[in-house]
């Protein structure tokens, strides 16, 4: 059985729970070994105690089979009512269903009224958090993967840095680096990969575009690689060609912010701790209100998971857990800075995923 | 203002809402012309009678404000609590909210029970009808750049052909199309590109690989690219030099149940008459069990809208619909054959928005 679903169980039972229900794909992949995009079709795994099944699109039933941990698969065809028979597939079980574990945060309320109509459930409790603490602390195979995940993402920025040249568009950057990782097996990156050249990493959250590429201006990547369903996360700012003095000194106390923060992650100490001693560096240099987001998250299946290194947060940090250090400095049309490392927290430190060289680079001088 | 809103907002007040909630961000795009994917931040559009205001992370307020059609943008901080800025808010209006409009589809529980808890609603009503049936009839600016999209992917099947040769992986080809297509200023595909090859597409769900293409077997691309913010999907199978006779009247079978659906599209008639237009070829010519799916879905902003062709549906297909017509037959790990156009539909047919050729192509002898 997948280890992830043996501690599920047991976390299930600890809270008397007569049934659990869990349809986000990314969840049902990490929980059964089944990776799928079912879309709007419905994919979902049912707990019974120590029994479960897996209700999936007929399409997806003979790969669910191959792959997945779960033997018991029910299936859907698109002409039927997919509720009507889980509703008969629960009766089979000859028990009531009064106490339910569901997902809150994405579960969506048609499913979840359709979810009280076959049960007949007395009550609900939402088990983000417990779901949570188990994905929160990575497993030693779960490391790995994002290892290997890290060094593809060093690999797309070395890519990305060697395809720069004068007056080559952000969009062609970004598919130089994926065509040369998907050359390499990697079909899938983490979120969409950002390119960003000179004032346009002013705004945080930037799309690639047409802009070209001029000397002496900086070059924002951020981007990620999935690599055996876990991603990676990296933001290196490079200069191409020589940069100002004063964009120069502001790289330094985001690098400055970033290794501070870095250095001080351990058990023991808090998210909000940590995104305070990056925040405060970069408050002391005058740039606080250009700052404007949390200095990290949890990843691991996704980019986005627990915990949030934000202002105030009180999560204390673990052994185990996985995420990313990243703060920036962005003045609207002028200049976007951002350096990121997501890391491993070990017994008394961490381990960064990625090692691609932090302070400023030159990467046009590189190629000359 | 944007015309789509306006439509929304003469719904609004039939219902007789008074406050419309939508936080799914492809639907947000639709109506104030803002897009964005927030991830896990909470990005809303709330619509009380004639007014409306943008709740957006701090991160994007100002994209927001560059770029949507709504001009009130209320933004948060990372450190911030969301739902408390958005209860202040709406007590700046002064009035009650007792019955609210909301997407149970894409709505999450979470969500659901803080917007319960800030406006004390007695009543949440589902619009998801209301905002289908809005975006059920493209206008002719969406079919405009669905007409974009359809020939990008028309090029993107070229692309595909033109890059088979004996021994590329699955995954090469797939590299090769999206690489092509972003030097052509092409950021965003409607969906992972599907490259199959031989026996692997008798799966219909199929997931590109490491399978290297051999000579005489066929290929099969489902693909679509996403043209200034709507989409295309097409699926073809081409021959990769001679294949036997057996396949190649199955190829015929799958042919003929896409012709003579798309020629039978006009308004009037019904999504299941369609649905049994293509079915029954393919039953009469005894491979009813291996076209396990339904005949097609709408597209628009999205690949997965209304309507939906299954066995049995019994929606009117009128003027300005647009959706996919894909028959397709999959005997495992042996054949997988579908060819899919999606079309819009005109007063008294069709116009199709992919026009690569449908009979059964040789791209090997072509190449020669």
């Amino acid at each position: 059985m997948n280890p992830a679903l043996q501690r599920l169980k047991q976390k299930i039972q600890d809270q008397k729970l007569d049934l659990l229900y869990i349809d986000d794909p990314n969840l049902i992949g990490y929980f059964t070994d089944f990776e799928s995009e079912p879309h709007e079709r419905l994919l979902a795994l049912f707990i019974i105690n120590n029994e479960e099944f897996l209700f999936t699109p007929f399409l997806e039933a003979s790969d669910a089979k191959n792959v997945s941990t779960v033997s018991d698969i029910i299936s859907y065809k698109d002409e039927e009512t997919p509720w009507e028979i889980i509703q008969a597939k629960l009766k089979s079980y000859g028990k009531s269903f009064q106490k339910i574990g569901i997902i809150e945060s994405s579960l969506t309320v048609d499913r979840y009224k359709q979810l009280l109509a076959v049960t007949n459930a007395s009550e609900t409790i939402d088990i983000s958090n417990t779901l949570q603490s188990i994905q929160l602390i990575k497993s030693e195979a779960e490391f790995n993967k994002m290892t290997i995940a890290g060094k593809m993402a060093d690999k797309a920025l070395e890519i990305g840095a060697n395809a720069l040249k004068v007056g080559i568009s952000e969009q062609a950057v970004v598919a130089e680096i994926e065509y040369q990782l998907k050359k390499l097996g990697i079909s899938e990156m983490s979120f969409q990969t950002m390119v960003l050249f000179g004032d346009h990493a002013g705004s945080p959250h930037g799309t690639p575009g047409s802009r070209k590429l001029k000397e002496n201006e900086l070059v924002l990547f951020d981007l990620g690689v999935v690599a055996e369903g876990y991603t990676s996360d990296v933001t290196r700012t490079f200069a191409f060609g020589e940069v100002s003095s004063e964009i120069a000194s502001i790289y330094e106390v985001v690098l400055k912010a970033q290794e501070k923060a870095q250095a001080a992650v351990k058990p023991g100490i808090t998210t909000g701790e940590l995104d305070n001693i990056a925040r405060t560096v970069i408050e002391e240099a005058g740039y606080g209100d250009y700052f404007t987001h949390r200095l990290g998250h949890g990843l691991g299946k996704t980019v986005h998971e627990f915990p949030s290194l934000s202002k105030g947060s009180t999560m204390e940090i673990k052994e185990g857990m996985c995420f990313s250090l990243e703060p920036g400095i962005y003045i609207e049309n002028k200049v976007g800075i951002r350096i990121e490392d997501c890391v491993y927290v070990t017994a008394d430190g961490c381990i960064p995923f990625t090692t691609t060289r932090k302070t400023l680079t030159n990467v046009q001088s590189q190629k000359k």
